[in-house]
């Protein structure tokens, strides 16, 4: 999610209570850090080809305010310079990237302070194009994880599961954004009581969405965001390619940004497979 | 390297025939393209612990050219708004980062334009802290590298040579920049014999040092960066751990920021041992 520009209208709208009512149901996985889970590092894992789950960031990529989130300024260029350089101004929640915990909780952790074992994790990814086909505002759901859970075996410790709605394919058009006559947006995310599952009876590192918000378009209170990111872990959002790793096998290494204090930001997202 | 507010003086003091010379230094390893290597990749690689190799960046991070190339913009606080997002102001080679092709090519190759199977290569780490302890303005060598493949065998192909100096652990001290009284750094680098060396008779994807840049910082004519950015291959400046790693066996990820026609920028650099 990325709302520069319409932040104030959000607050407004959400007023303390619906904060408030986020910040509970952090408290629900506060008996899992994710530290709790780190032991999972000591198995070995082998690949053997790449695959990039990152699009390309520029100016003209899809945000979830309609905004323009990048500009790249020239600073030296070769022609008068001898070489180029430029200057990014780029709001941190553009492109695949990163939601850390700091940007849904007060005093989160930021992008920097996730530890390396958090971030080159099992990659599980939930098949939902089904039923996004004939519902665009389809919320994964506790038994999407089930029936995942059913032909694959149990969540590996300490995975990311990304939700494959089909959305990626979606980036260079409209529909990515999907917004309807009132300029309502529709796409899918995360149900709400899939994160309060994830963080209660599983141990996930992150969760990762290929559209532009964790929650689906259509919520108007963040509540994915503010139980995932509450709990002290990460989201992902923008991922590309979900349909190019198996569903089960791959390891996803989050190149997010080590930035001081960083909400978020673009992170080059690789499986290992 | 990162020179924002001195690129008119550099070119002014290269002046034309610097940059042929460099061009032609270029045109050496033009039949070695990046992508001959890449069958490296169908090997299948192991590993059982993440270490990174990636300094945290804020403003404060130190810059070749001594300025601020950092600037945090807080666009939302949860006071406020209920969340947290920022908007950097960011030039491209600041932090542990990438320098692309396109730095040192008119036309290079950005960051985004480079093959994921050349952002997953084995780690060969030369360790000159012997040479550097007694010459700040050292250069690696040749025969580093010839002394390097004595010691643990051939290179291996489509990997990333990193330069361990010691510099990493310089990073929040002067000693990084290292002004002598007239204000000129002192720090270690490639020599351009050692990238001409690793162009022509190497199969080599990226080097990598723990310094500011490249080239020593007494360079004068970037002779290492024309040479090698020039050849189409990547570099990684401020690079941290570098004594935490195995200088053998290791595999890193390169989580280059893929940013539509970015000359570099941040990268976290994890190291899977």
């Amino acid at each position: 999610m990325c709302l520069p520009e319409c932040h104030e209208a959000l607050a407004k709208r959400l007023g303390r209570r619906g904060f408030l009512k986020g910040a509970a149901v952090v408290s629900v996985g506060a008996g899992l850090a994710p530290a709790s889970v780190s032991a999972a590092s000591a198995d070995k894992k082998s690949f053997s080809r790449v695959v990039d789950l990152t699009h390309t960031l520029s100016p003209a990529f899809p945000t979830f305010g309609n905004s323009t989130n990048v500009e790249i300024e020239v600073v030296a260029d070769y022609g008068s310079a001898g070489y180029n350089v430029n200057r990014w101004h780029l709001v941190e929640h553009t492109g695949t990237h990163m939601d850390a915990p700091l940007h849904f909780i007060k005093d989160g952790r930021s992008t920097d302070e996730i530890e390396p074992v958090n971030l080159v994790v099992p990659l599980a990814v939930v098949d939902v194009r089904a039923q996004t086909a004939s519902d665009p505002d389809y919320r994964l759901t506790p038994d999407d994880i089930k029936a995942w859970e059913a032909q694959h075996g149990p969540l590996p410790d300490n995975c990311c599961v990304a939700m494959n709605s089909g959305w990626g394919a979606y980036v260079a058009t409209d529909k990515f954004r999907n917004p309807d006559a009132d300029n309502a947006m529709h796409f899918p995310g995360f149900h709400a009581h899939t994160a309060a599952m994830l963080i209660q009876e599983r141990k996930v590192a992150g969760i990762a969405v290929d559209t532009l918000s964790l929650d689906f378009a259509k919520s108007r209170d963040f509540a994915t965001h503010y139980a995932w990111l509450g709990s002290g872990r990460w989201g992902m959002e923008c991922v590309a390619n979900l349909d190019q790793v198996p569903v089960r096998g791959a390891t996803l290494v989050v190149g997010a940004p080590k930035i001081k204090g960083a909400t978020g930001g673009p992170s080059r997202l690789l499986a290992l497979v």
